[in-house]
């Protein structure tokens, strides 16, 4: 039942690219109703997005949505670059079972599934789902994270998730993470992918200041340089300087693309994320929408690389899905309105 | 039963300032839940000012939420400064009473209620709620909009609306409009509270472009001068160069500080109002939130005499306080994160 790269390349075949016949179909239809032409303007980009992501105009509510968190640990961690002790992975991840962390507050609010799945934490922990590749990654300063089977494992995590909650109703799904030091990993990706230097994409995280910052961005760089990482060849460098939940999310994305669901991004794990499903899959890329900016400078950066203009930009810099969660409002009004307003000849109103 | 001065008066003395001791509970509180300090940002601000609001740490939810969309005509109109006809607003407060309009469909993806009151449209039509203080204003380019007595009645409209809000249990309002040229009457009043220039805070509205915006700007310069408008008594300024509908919000804006209820604001319109609202009793500042940047270029200048960050920036500008209603899962999810979150006491979580 392990995911292999066979079954990797045969799903990155059958995902077809967003229907441009139903965006133009949209286009149309919100000219039809009764506001002022482009009026809602990036809420209709959004809701003419949605109808190309189902193939259907007017497009599904994205409900019910799900934040998908995966949670695990990273070799990286032992470079001191973060001022968090390690084991506030194994603490948040159950933390998030319960619903007392952040996302679990976020998505009260937004009528949001919460699920947690351990893709490799350092070890199990009693209540969090257990679908473990390897007991955290190797340090990527000193060398790959992991083999490429395991990312292959991990993005079969990911897609296993995508699958279950489609079959289980869910029509958005968003990536969440919980893992200290997944931002260290975040930068050396986004710089892989965006040809952007380290430094630049390099940010604080959970609070790296002043000289534990500078180690990080050095940490980055030479990660980058140790590992010989090339966006050319986006498995093998997922597998260099990559980690589980970074490849765990590639899984989920390519999953929802497959099932034509949209895929909320959050901050720069999740973008990371999309830059290595959308190098393995250029036609993943009209399936995501940027949930919010961040504070991390790598969002930027990506979100410019992935065409995306983030929904929200609140300054949040917690993880967890939290921007992402905090977005699905915006997407479930975007597809109301193409769903329920009324136009101009029905509703008797005149026209400029 | 008519709305007086006195009564206005009365009103002013008795909105009591945001409870600072509550917002510095919240911040403490804040730095015990389970998130690096500070990472969910504005959505602790947001939180934080919530406390103040209602007096109480964690805030109570705003819910249920109530838009109030307060319809009226303006003498303005004559001028040319809009290229929909003007009976535009005749035929869009039923569409809001029927559900069809943008702001419906974005309440129903965020659970506000609609409420829609006609405040003075030119006039009345069956099915839509009637507390008409006259049929439209006059042209401020050639004079005053109304009367101060009307301008306080209209203000009572809006006062009465928020009471019986709350008594239905409403805990958070919303300002929505409907009026043709009414962002023409919000431009002269932006300019009027801020010194701004009118050229400068003056945007196309529902599509005045060339030589209309031309006029348009020209048309709010010579209301200001003509009226000779005066930030100092905002009471006469908002019947010289305001509107009905602008009046009810300051009476809404008033009546929810009265309650300790918070209000989102939503275009110029409502930051219009605001800014008399301010004027008239400097206290309710605490109590306003600005759902969202929009188009106009008043918003911006009045958000920052205001003090007050947008929430969202979607370009919209449809008004109807569909931009509000898009923005109240925010401070839904501000309130969630201070009553639900654990503590890193209660959830064993390790502090940095």
């Amino acid at each position: 039942m392990t995911f292999t790269t066979a079954d990797l390349e045969k799903l990155n075949a059958a995902i077809a690219p967003v229907a441009a016949d139903q965006i133009a179909a949209a286009e149309a239809r919100q000219l039809s109703l009764t506001k002022p032409p482009g009026a809602l303007a990036d809420l209709e980009t959004i809701g003419n997005r949605l109808c190309g992501v189902a193939g259907c105009c007017p497009p599904p509510l994205p409900d019910p949505a799900r934040v998908v968190v995966f949670a695990a640990d990273h070799g990286v961690y032992a470079q001191g670059v973060t001022p968090w002790p390690q084991e506030v992975t194994l603490q948040m991840a159950p933390n998030i079972v319960a619903g007392g962390a952040g996302v679990n507050a976020i998505a009260q609010a937004t009528g949001c599934q919460v699920q947690v799945i351990d893709v490799g934490m350092k070890q199990a922990v009693p209540g969090v789902t257990d679908r473990r590749v390897r007991p955290g990654t190797d340090d990527i300063a000193v060398g790959p994270a992991m083999s490429v089977d395991e990312a292959v494992a991990a993005i079969g995590v990911g897609v296993t998730a995508a699958r279950e909650a489609v079959a289980a109703g869910v029509r958005c799904l968003l990536p969440g993470e919980v893992g200290l030091a997944n931002t260290t990993v975040a930068a050396a990706l986004i710089a892989v992918f965006t040809g952007a230097d380290a430094a630049e994409v390099t940010g604080s995280g959970a609070g790296a200041q002043g000289e534990m910052l500078t180690r990080k961005q050095q940490v980055v760089a030479k990660a980058i340089e140790t590992n010989q990482a090339d966006a050319a060849e986006p498995l093998a460098a997922l597998a260099k300087v990559g980690g589980l939940e970074h490849a765990a999310i590639v899984g989920l994305i390519l999953g929802a693309a497959e099932a034509r669901v949209p895929v909320i991004l959050d901050g720069v794990i999740s973008a990371s994320a999309a830059l290595v499903a959308r190098a393995m899959c250029p036609a993943v890329a009209g399936y995501l929408f940027a949930g919010h900016a961040g504070a991390e400078p790598g969002i930027r950066q990506a979100s410019e690389a992935l065409k995306l203009k983030p929904l929200l930009d609140l300054g949040l810099r917690l993880g967890e899905g939290s921007g992402a969660v905090l977005a699905v409002p915006i997407l479930r009004a975007a597809a109301h309105v193409l769903r329920d307003m009324a136009s101009f000849d029905s509703a008797g109103v005149s026209e400029a």
